[in-house]
C-alpha cells in the first residue's frame, strides 16, 4: 500500500507539468528519439534530460540508448495505474449518487399542491 | 489551451500528495465536516486546512462554512478533466497497437521452416 502511495505521488507529480505532458503524449503516439521530444519544447536539452528523468523516474516513459540515439517508449502500465485510482473515485461518486436516488425515490410522494 | 495546460498542472499537483487523495477519497463517499477529513490524518489541523486549500484551488474540493461548521464536497468535474486526459492517452497508445497489428498482418506470412 505504501508503495503504490509512493508511486502515485511520483506518477502525479510527473504529469503536473505541461512540458512532461508533452513528452507523454507524443510518446503515446509512438517511440521517439530525444532529439524529436526536444524538438517543439522551448528549453536546452539538459532540462529535457531532467524531465526525462523525472517521467522515468515515475515509471512513465522508459528509454535505451543505441550508439548514440536514445530512443523513448512510453510504459503503459503506469498511466492505467494513475486512471485506475481517479476511475475508482468516480465509482465512489457515482455509488453514492445511485444510493441518493434510491433514498429520494422512497420517499412518500407529495400530493400537488393546489395552492402552488 | 493555456487555461486547460493551467488546470492539469493544478490537478495532478494537487493529487500527487497521499494526505490530499485521502481527502479526495473520503469526499468521493459524500461531503464531510473538516474535522472528520482531519481525523484520520496524522497531523495538524492547520496543515490539513492547507491541503484542503490546495485541493480548492485546483477545484477538486469545495467548502462552506455554515455556524463554525465548515463541511467539503467533491468537485466531479475537476476529476473527469485529469482522467480524460489520461484516458485520451491510453486511446492513442492502443491506436497505435491497432495500426501495428494492421501491419504486422499485411506482412507476406512466411512458410513454415521444415530445418527449424
Amino acid at each position: 500500500m505504501l508503495n503504490q502511495q509512493t508511486d502515485l505521488d511520483r506518477l502525479f507529480s510527473a504529469l503536473a507539468d505541461p512540458a512532461r505532458r508533452a513528452m507523454v503524449e507524443r510518446l503515446s503516439r509512438g517511440p521517439a528519439p530525444v532529439s524529436e521530444l526536444a524538438k517543439p519544447l522551448p528549453m536546452s536539452l539538459p532540462s529535457v534530460m531532467q524531465h526525462l528523468g523525472v517521467l522515468e523516474g515515475a515509471g512513465l516513459v522508459r528509454s535505451e540508448k543505441v550508439g548514440r540515439v536514445r530512443t523513448c517508449s512510453i510504459e503503459p502500465g503506469a498511466l492505467s495505474l494513475a486512471e485506475q485510482w481517479i476511475g475508482a473515485r468516480r465509482t465512489q461518486w457515482e455509488h453514492r449518487l445511485d444510493r441518493l436516488g434510491i433514498y429520494f425515490e422512497s420517499l412518500p410522494k407529495e400530493e400537488p399542491d393546489d395552492a402552488g
